[in-house]
């Protein structure tokens, strides 16, 4: 059996994946969390190069972990292998985010490895469905920001919403959930409302997995919310028992529905 | 005949339907814009000596104009025919806006009055289909922002969204247009995106309309956006004139379609 290698963005998921097993870190030039410590150091630009590093390390299978974000490409440092694939690549990034780390996935796979996704490393830290810290209530506002995320998600827009009061306060665009609820704190506050996080149905959750932090609970308190809903099966919980911490001090309810 | 009286929130609105004839302005104690100039200061607590003092000075068309907001109802100051219309108003609130104005709409008519939009009033100003300042470019981010208030409409949920280079990167909620529009500077300045703005499917648009002013295109080109699209026939240009000073003054493309 051969080696694994993480392919890491930032934040704490990659670091949370080394209870999982041995594995290589690659890191790419230019991506958010740097690329200290990295045992391969790639660029976007020059993937032939690290479909040869990672064979010659003997990895048979990778998973994406961490934030990453679209970064521009540096058309001087191409290889032969990733000019090729630019057309593709360029296409697939007109449709949006799901389609291109669909089609990302599907060029590792076709270079021979298996990709697996963190939470099948990690089944631990799935959101389980029912109540995670505090009481579960998946009513009202929280069933609201729900039917938001259900109509916005076939066009592959929005993971997270915010409803308070039966009104909507926050629709995750672009700039990500944390923004939003930086919006909902600056311009809503004291509703009380609910934060829902949720896959959207396109998303492949081997390299796309919504997950939520200590950090998310206190940007939610922050916005005056009252509680987070997950989606059961589709969040990771990074660190847990930090996350059980957060929803104590900051007297939130964490819970999941299918 | 009888006479016209506007029932005035805040805004440029109520001014402009001067032009449109002789009107009595009421205007509701609390709301915004105040209440300096009214004919008829009225509370929301107190609808039935509204309807008393509009038949009383002959009134038999109404229209709504400006911006109004939902507000707290003292229950000490009810008179008995708002006391009896609480529950039913109490029950379309929950149900959003547009059923809550919907409602409204109907109490007044139920009382016998007329109730006209201030697109009837003034068709002048109604959005007209094309461009209406500089080149009309209802493709690309327009169009995805306006795939997503399709999606969102059912739900009782935007009339205003942002696009740019593909990307969602705003969408509206209770806070409304204008904050949604801070938030994009803020967050994703110089997309040199696209602000989409259309009724929601089931808005009165005799109580409801969109409308947009020059301050909403300042906003829009602080936020770095290069184009405005409007739904034609359903958006209020508020001074169509000083509008299209302000497009030429930001360098701003604005359009409707239908």
């Amino acid at each position: 059996m051969g080696a694994r290698a993480i392919i890491a963005g930032d934040g704490a998921l990659p670091g949370l994946l080394a209870a999982a097993g041995p594995a290589l870190t690659v890191r790419l030039q230019g991506m958010p969390g740097g690329t200290a410590g990295a045992d391969i150091v790639a660029r976007l630009e020059r993937l032939g190069q690290l479909f040869n590093d990672l064979r010659a390390a003997g990895v048979t299978e990778l998973c994406f972990a961490g934030a990453m974000r679209r970064m521009p490409v540096d058309t001087g440092l191409l290889d032969p292998e990733t000019q090729a694939l630019l057309p593709r690549l360029t296409a697939a990034m007109g449709q949006g985010d799901d389609a291109l780390l669909r089609d990302i996935v599907a060029i590792f796979e076709a270079e021979g490895f298996a990709v697996r996704g963190a939470h099948e490393l990690r089944p631990d830290l799935v959101a389980p469905a029912g109540a995670i810290h505090g009481a579960a209530r998946p009513d009202g506002d929280a069933a609201r920001a729900r039917a938001v995320l259900a109509a916005l998600g076939p066009l592959d827009v929005g993971q997270a919403a915010v409803a308070g009061q039966g009104q909507m306060l926050g629709i995750e665009t672009l700039q990500g959930s944390d923004a939003m609820l930086r919006f909902v704190a600056d311009t809503a506050p004291g509703s009380r409302g609910v934060l829902v996080k949720r896959a959207k149905p396109g998303q492949d959750l081997r390299v796309d997995m919504p997950a939520i932090g200590p950090d998310t609970v206190a940007l939610a308190a922050a916005a005056g919310l009252s509680g987070i809903e997950l989606q059961a099966g589709h969040v990771l919980l990074l660190d847990p028992a930090a996350l059980g911490a957060a929803c104590a001090a900051h007297g939130l309810d964490l819970w999941a529905v299918p």
